[in-house]
């Protein structure tokens, strides 16, 4: 148990306001519980302080001072991860970094960004988009997230199916170590291998090994055209194989997401009206330079869809009819809530062969159960969001223990626990049925190489108790 | 100083080749010498003991037996690396693992590949071509190294512009630490972010973290459409500049490989005759699936390129010419070996807008010393090798004094001092150049972390003494 006395929180606090005065502090209740819950459905854990840095040497003087202490720090940004990852789970201070959103430079010659950790991520798009530049994982809470929060938990999305997840485009960070200590490490040109891979190690470690103040992104030239598509399909098995041979087929499209009867329903009507009888869909998409190549390569894919089981191609005409479809995808999250009480949502990846066995076993659990589970994602790299669906809070156990199986299933198909969520708190508990003893003990030792005192980010990733 | 003495060597011995049987040992001088030696120029330091492993679990048994005997180890591939990585520099014994060659299992519904680290890398290309899949990182030797080797060195090549390096494919491993145990680290999935990123750490460790024994790789696609074309300017300044102007416009070709006026002197007429007045060419290769897209996209690069100073775009017509040009490029390192009697090679990375100041000075430098600097490389990625030639022996510490000088420009032009090659034992002590004594001292931390005795591959990446 790491918990603070009130003493060690009282004299903590006190050094703190004399170093960064009285309006980088919050701790009203209801900020306190604000900053105690995510996006994770895991309920809410208050902090007892939260503590708004505005630069590097605040973030620094706060996990010294909180050392001095003995109080944990739980960094977050805007609180939209899905694992738990940035709430409290032992109180003491929420460090939020969400007041350092400076864009710091842009280099189109380059093809580089200079960000601080509380940029959100949609803004930094928009603002390398304007130089006809391209930052390309994005995360569906884009609007919202921010790149320090995207660098913790190695954030994915629709587009890593062609061009990677957070991590391959961090070349750099400056980075606060546990004891408050700012480090650079990774460097601003594209290639190098000077050393280890620190970046490699920080991108993923889900605020338990440091602290991001300063990233530094590689960028792309932005792709001039894009070309949209949904295929729709009877049934989640003839979507699924539909994707397999797409894949094998030589097409590599940006996005292939897809969705189950579940999520369709959920959808349909709300801005984009599915066709009659639709069973399943896949949203495609396809990026280049040449108009003629793009909408061939899609053409190509709309013909290996059908000859593998879609029913229907439905090509967006337009922006506007593109930006529909995306809006449909991205409010599923959200309309699936309205179809039950509850729902607890799974971040599963197994390799892209599994897929149609993965999604029909999964809809197998929950009919045992009784629950409707509704399966969606990212499946062109395998990974699958399964929601379970449930309107009775008593059967939270339950849903849990589905949810427990459909991990080991990933696993046993060859799969991961989390494709881009994280562990967190969510999933501590589940990472022994991916990773032996021995690693999970050997990244126990790399933790406690750089947070002895283990006050940083408590009770995340690894099984508790040890 | 970590040399076992002769007893330690003896016992050693004696264990091992109980466990292992005779055959699996080398030990007469030359083959110590052979093994003690690769492509840096640096020398020969023999090993006392070469092994060749026939399996993971004979790797496990060398380390613990070695461990137990206080005997340094070397781990080694094709012996093809740069930068002294494979120097067993303490004697003691080193381990090959090029008898491990087997390519486990290509799929192509999954995109993976899963082999033994002594496979050559080129082998798996073909193997994986005739499968209408890709694998991407092409180091210049990649008809001898080793997919181990390239692992360890985390190796580029020329498509790293387009398709990055050796990690971007790696997705998991089994891996031997230093003290025998066998641990399973990363995936065999697209994605996945469950713990620590142990591969991220391990690929590029230099073999200072343990041993690579199984390999699992993500492929792509094959693309369908390669053009090559070779762009001729009057002078390598104008090349650099053109490269810049060729990303800044939107265009992400697959290769930029820049030679300046000694690399086009050391190979013209060797299969590939420049045209005259040739002062600097640019390999410039497109790929996709369209064919009118790519040849679209490489006349938009030549129209870039003579917007800033090409003379001409010679378009390579078939599969031959396109060889040709490779075959010149490939030959390149040894060719210029004939304009001097000696070469020192260096491997930096600028950001790409610094690429032309970068060219010049190392020029000038070599100048103020009377020494012929040779630049080629991935330009198109910053990523230069500038090479020293120089004819007298004696020279040679004023030339790694200009090498010296080289690497502390790149860093001070916001590069790095190594790109694709590593640091080893070659540049061990440049580091500090890049990286800081906190950042440093962390790197040995972690070091000590996985190999507290220090054995395995000594006296690499930093600086001695401590």
């Amino acid at each position: 148990m790491k918990r603070a006395t009130p003493e060690q929180l009282a004299a903590c606090r006190r050094a703190l306001a004399e170093a960064l005065g009285g309006d980088a502090f919050r701790s009203d209740p209801d900020v306190l519980s604000d900053y105690g819950r995510d996006e994770s459905d895991m309920g809410t854990t208050p902090a007892d302080l939260v503590v708004l840095a505005r630069s590097t040497a605040e973030v620094s003087q706060v996990l010294r001072t909180a050392r001095a202490h003995k109080v944990p720090v739980t960094p977050c940004g805007a609180r939209t991860g899905k694992s738990g990852g940035s709430m409290p789970l032992e109180g003491g201070i929420a460090l939020s970094l969400e007041r350092m959103k400076a864009i710091k430079s842009i280099s189109v010659d380059d093809l580089t960004a200079v960000v601080e950790p509380g940029v959100v991520t949609g803004d930094l798009m928009k603002a390398v988009e304007s130089k006809g530049l391209f930052y390309p994982p994005d995360p569906n809470s884009l609007e919202m997230c921010t790149l320090g929060g995207n660098v913790a938990e190695n954030a994915g999305g629709p587009r890593a199916l062609k061009y990677g997840v957070t991590r391959d485009y961090v070349l750099g960070l400056e980075w606060v170590l546990p004891d408050g200590e700012v480090i650079r490490v990774g460097r601003r040109t594209i290639k190098g291998v000077a050393g280890y891979d620190l970046v490699g190690l920080f991108v993923g470690s889900e605020g338990t090994l440091g602290v991001a103040t300063e990233i530094t992104l590689q960028l792309l030239p932005r792709p001039q055209v894009v070309q949209t598509a949904l295929l729709v399909f009877a049934d989640v098995r003839s979507a699924a194989r539909a994707i397999t041979a797409i894949l094998s087929s030589g097409i590599l499209p940006r996005t292939l997401e897809l969705m189950d009867e579940v999520a369709v329903r959920a959808v349909d009507g709300k801005g984009f009206n599915f066709p009659p009888g639709t069973g399943s869909a896949v949203l495609a998409e396809v990026d280049g330079n040449e108009p003629e190549a793009v909408l061939a390569e899609l053409a190509r894919l709309g013909q290996v869809a059908e000859a593998h089981g879609a029913q229907e191609t439905w090509l967006a005409q337009d922006e506007s009819q593109r930006e529909k479809l995306w809006a449909a995808r991205r409010t599923l999250s959200t309309a699936l809530r309205a179809l039950a009480r509850h729902k607890l949502s799974e971040d599963l990846v197994v390799p892209r062969s599994q897929i149609p066995a993965m999604i029909d076993r999964c809809k197998a659990l929950g009919a045992d159960l009784g629950f409707t589970v509704a399966t969606y994602g990212h499946a062109g790299d395998g990974n699958l969001h399964a929601n379970v669906l449930y309107d009775r809070a008593e059967d939270r156990s339950k849903v849990e223990g589905a949810i427990h199986k459909m991990a080991a299933l990933a696993v046993e198909l060859g799969g991961t626990i989390t494709g881009e969520h994280g562990v967190g708190f969510a999933k501590r508990d589940l990472l022994m049925l991916e990773q032996g003893p021995s690693v999970i003990a050997l990244q126990r030792r790399l933790k406690n190489l750089f947070d002895p005192d283990g006050l940083l980010n408590p009770g995340k990733i690894f099984p508790i108790p040890e």
